[in-house]
């Protein structure tokens, strides 16, 4: 073998092994006619192949991926595949999912000849699709040339990772087996410096001024800390400092809810008197991750005063409404758990814990939108990925008391709703393949990882089919649907009467069985009382269920 | 009431008003926050909401009313319901199907702060999802002002009946209740004249000559026939002449195949020896609506030899290479029968009928592709819709002897799988309410007429939710599952035996109860061999049936 040849590598190769070194062990996607050959390259280089119902299941799901493992890909076929697609991948970009979204391609020739293949409008134009995706990905490049290849791969995926957000990368069908150079995969895409200065220290002297200074300080922790890496230091913080600490809807889950400080979401006019008492009158805000969209923000009644706000975001640190540039959050908030003097910092004032209602089974009466996820919050237990859908089950389960080490999808942004359900398959993939995630949550047994999705039967109706995709996979998922007959959500916004928003009426607990599942894999019930539905939370065999 | 306001309506009711003078009755799509007022005017207007389980089937079914009825209508909310139906756009974008798809945006208020809602990238941008749309759409607007926007309504719908093509119409949430001039109701939505000159008279002159010197003529109807509104005309056309006619797969059922001289699909190689060896040799093809998509002419070897074609297309005339531009072809095809002298005309030669197997529910043996489709061919009848979905389907119901006054879908060009279940529920909505669609098929009792639809079980899973809208309106659909145990059509283009081209196993036949329906509503039955088949196509009470 030449010198030569030892270096060289197929581009398909490529892309997978780069792949597999971002820890990535299970591609989404549909086959089409332009993916095929790569598609042969998946299973080969030790990812797992997991093929969806249709593309914006796969889209969902890999969205979940990446916001459980960091990072996701996804490969769909031109044209139809990607355009299925499209709206999972704007809701990435618009709540921060990295999805490295492959796409194959015609042939070099046949784009370049104009041919009028099918997948396209006949008309010998292949670019609008691309051009369609620069407006909901952050980076995009086509992979037509072996000899800059590799390294168009390598600067894309790095985008997505420093952004937290989808890319698009087309690979024609007639480069999957092309030799392209393997020296990159030596060594790992990794993320570049923040800069080559120090705004760290620049910042971190002001802000250690502040937070030594401060009678009645807070820390609001919003949904996009997450991508700032910096959950660890933040978990630190709260211990450290023992400030009260409120999240977004955004940001429930990413602190640990056992903290002595904990407060729970942050609600404004809809919270606790004694917490809206607090917030307004802090004269300091740590605000970590902010993301102020108006469904995560209670209509921005929840954002707390620029003019005392700290906030840590991927763009910028501002103090007040001063912006710095080019700093790193990690290194930022380490220097400030390394510096700050406890003896200095204000020990806050009692601010009574948030009456909670200490979740329980025993109730009486009717079974209440409220009362129903207090009921349920006991069977939750750490290592959880608990989701709850757009619509009424996003804010049941808000009030959700999150065990150690479990993670939380909530509605936020950009609020699609059929979203949960494929995205309860990717969460549940990433638990099985993450080593990120076992390292987060603590778990030593993945087998006894769970996904518990609470979703209403107008979602659900929306992608049902990836029921059968979980069931392929024999994952450990509990399915709660809450059948309260249509849109219950836009009953609540507009039309409470309305026929528009009825939906055909299912029968729900059928649906396990016809997607391909034996009876002895998954269990069922129906639920419409209290009791039976105490029987559901100790029933040990759960595995796939569905309350109705 | 002073005369000003007896002039004016609301903007919605406007628009609907529209919707109904141009015959639409149903109106496909799925609430969202941001259109949820809009619906409110929907009943009132005398139109039927159908809501769909999700925003692409909605957009699929759409596109097949389209396709019967002439014009359809689609509405979905901002941003996730626009981006969920794009690829359904796309493809009636591809294969001319004029949807007029209205999205219900943000209060224009919102719209001008810039302010961060839900269904955003919370970054104040409110126009990518319309950039996006201008790539799969004819024309697009956005009706932010009382003034105009009854006008612009009007022209862009115009530019959809024109073109045969989706337009795409933004109305703001505040915007429903406006009140606009209601003045332009007084006359219907028209096509303007092709021109004011009179190029028909120019060219018919020199086409009547090179058909009166043909010796050796041919027909050859392609898709967009269905466009130019001269279906009527082109069977007049084989009729007087009794010329032999070909047909593409896009432009099947588009003329009667009982017809003397009708030979079929062309199908160059793979088609019979008489037919190519005439097709080659022929001195003048009449080319009526061309579509030359590699998927549409067999890898473009059907396409008749330019130089001895007059097509006939939106575009132009084109006698050779030479293009006249601004052409009606419904005046010039009248012009041409009315012109052409009978006598004159090369009676063709003698060409053997291609052999075909007489259609018959006798058989022997195990079911082949090629059998099956010959068995189950007795059981079409007139005013049936038939339905060939991508994969094996399309290719297997190519060979089906269509009856009078049905109409055919077959995969052409956009061939997005997944697409023909939510088409088979457009197709029969139109069936049931298009006036058209009674004068095409000559149906008299609408309430017999039916959707028959060939699907694979892989495209199935694609949108399979979308059976319950089916079960909810009650219509007449057989839906015939070809159970192949994965993507078949994949494994013949490539990876026959990859695991990427399998698919979970369903139970079937649990569907339609699943989806809702009573068992005395529908019909299923499981049919793996020849005489289970028989009593398929003979059992009068199937309704809604499923082959596995």
């Amino acid at each position: 073998m030449s010198s030569v040849s030892q270096d060289t590598i197929t581009l398909a190769d490529y892309v997978f092994a780069r792949l597999h070194q971002l820890g990535i062990r299970s591609v989404f996607g549909v086959p089409g006619d332009y993916n095929l050959r790569l598609l042969d390259f998946v299973e080969p280089s030790g990812l797992h192949w997991v093929g969806n119902c249709n593309e914006l299941n796969s889209a969902y799901a890999a969205d979940a991926y990446a916001r459980i493992h960091g990072v996701s890909a996804l490969i769909t076929t031109f044209g139809v595949g990607e355009l299925s697609a499209v709206n999972g991948i704007a809701g990435a970009y618009a709540e921060k999912a990295p999805i490295i979204s492959i796409v194959g391609t015609p042939a070099r020739a046949t784009q370049e000849a104009r041919t009028n293949v099918h997948h396209t409008f006949a008309d010998g134009d292949f670019d609008r699709f691309a051009a369609m995706h620069t407006h909901v990905t952050i980076a995009q490049t086509n992979l037509l040339d072996p000899r800059t290849a590799p390294e168009q791969f390598d600067v894309t995926v790095q985008q997505a990772l420093i952004h937290s957000r989808p890319v698009y990368i087309q690979l024609p069908a007639d480069m999957v087996d092309v030799k392209v150079s393997a020296a990159g995969l030596k060594s790992k895409i990794s993320l570049p410096p923040t800069a080559y200065g120090d705004n760290e220290s620049k910042v971190s002297g002001r802000i250690l001024e502040l937070m030594h200074s401060a009678k009645k300080p807070l820390i609001f922790v919003d949904g996009e800390s997450r991508c700032l890496d910096i959950l660890d230091e933040i978990n630190e913080l709260v211990k450290i400092t023992g400030w009260p600490v409120w999240t977004s809807p955004f940001g429930k889950g990413l602190v640990d809810e056992h903290l002595e400080s904990f407060q729970g979401i942050y609600n404004a006019d809809l919270g606790s008197e004694n917490a809206k008492t607090y917030f307004e009158s802090a004269d300091l805000a740590l605000v970590l991750g902010p993301h102020f969209s108006s469904t995560n923000t209670a209509l921005f009644s929840t954002i707390p005063k620029q003019a005392i706000s700290i906030s840590f975001s991927e763009r910028h640190v501002k103090i007040g409404t001063e912006i710095t540039r080019d700093v790193s959050n990690k290194k930022l908030v380490a220097n400030l758990l390394d510096q700050l003097d406890c003896n200095k910092i204000s020990k806050s004032e009692a601010l009574s814990k948030p009456t909670k209602v200490k979740p329980s089974v025993e109730s009486s009466g009717s079974l209440t939108q409220k009362d129903f996820y207090r009921v349920i919050n006991p069977m939750l237990k750490p290592g959880d990925i608990i989701m709850g859908e757009t619509g009424t089950a996003s804010h049941g389960t808000r009030d959700l008391v999150l065990p150690r080490g479990s993670y939380y999808f909530t509605a936020v942004t950009w609020l699609s709703i059929g979203y949960m359900l494929p995205a309860a398959l990717g969460a549940s993939m990433a638990q099985r393949d993450s080593e990120k995630w076992r390292n987060r949550s603590g778990s030593t047994d993945a087998s006894e990882d769970r996904v518990v999705l609470f979703i209403g039967d107008g979602s659900l109706q929306m992608t049902v089919q990836e029921i059968s995709t979980m069931i392929r996979e024999k994952l450990n998922i509990i399915i709660v649907v809450i059948n309260n007959d249509g849109y219950t959500i836009e009953r609540v916004i507009h039309g409470r009467k309305q026929t528009y928003n009825d939906i055909a009426p299912w029968r729900y607990l059928q649906a396990l069985n016809m997607f391909g599942a034996d009876e002895d894999e998954v269990f069922m019930e129906r639920e419409d009382a209290q009791g039976l539905l105490l029987k559901l939370l100790n029933n040990q065999r759960a595995r796939e269920s569905s309350k109705i």
